[in-house]
């Protein structure tokens, strides 16, 4: 299997990784996440060739992940924005920064500290069950195949 | 930056990444997750070369991820399964799959349904906040950086 047939795989990681499954696209969608919209910022974040970052960037866009849009400044005039199904990426990007924070900061604060605005409280976030609210535990999953 | 200097900045995402933010070390932790425990079965799986799979399981089990165990039979002496810091990747790894449940599979079943033992019921997860329970929005989040 090479990178170009993720896609065609009957698998949803496999697909989402054909999107996104690239390192500078997973830091280009964190600088996102932290607000950072036009192509000097992410030059100056990531200090990668513009190149790479340019090539990322049409690939967010033609994945429907980032919009483009106009600003009122001709300086700035080439913005990119998450869109509904690039905001959607959060839950894994949050799952990587605590999975990091737990990982890589147990004796320091970590470099960012998330602010949950709805209730005030410094966000930690868990995965939970929908159904029965319980935090998920893989030991306590079954994964089914589909038949066909 | 390079990939080799992702482990020496002061984010957790970036540091997170050197570990796992490959694509093929991603596509073996889902085949672990979903309990594949041996070198040919990785190979099956995948269908890539026997020498990126055999230098990313290395990796995994210097980085404390996956865990080498001896099995009784000779046949398949050689076995890995996700240590507890491994296991602790499931949220990310379930988020990708939900992701791509979401994207990819609108009009048909996905190829793996998750059953929770827990409760009994098809496993739909949500990104909460430990503190109010809440769903997780982004757009309900402040990131403060630390101050140096």
């Amino acid at each position: 299997m090479r990178w170009r047939e993720l896609k065609n795989q009957d698998c949803s990681v496999a697909k989402s990784l054909s999107v996104f499954g690239d390192l500078w696209t997973i830091m280009i969608l964190r600088d996102c996440f932290l607000g950072i919209k036009n192509f000097d910022g992410f030059a100056k974040s990531l200090g990668i060739s513009r190149s790479i970052i340019s090539n990322r960037l049409a690939n967010l866009v033609n994945d429907g992940i980032l919009e483009k849009f106009e600003t009122s400044s001709p300086a700035a005039s080439k913005q990119y924005r998450l869109s509904p199904k690039g905001l959607s990426l959060y839950p894994i990007i949050l799952s990587i920064v605590k999975w990091g924070d737990a990982n890589f900061y147990q004796n320091i604060d970590p470099p960012i500290t998330h602010i949950h605005r709805t209730c005030g409280h410094k966000l930690s976030p868990i995965f939970c069950c929908e159904e029965c609210g319980k935090v998920v535990d893989p030991k306590e999953v079954n994964a089914l195949q589909r038949r066909l």
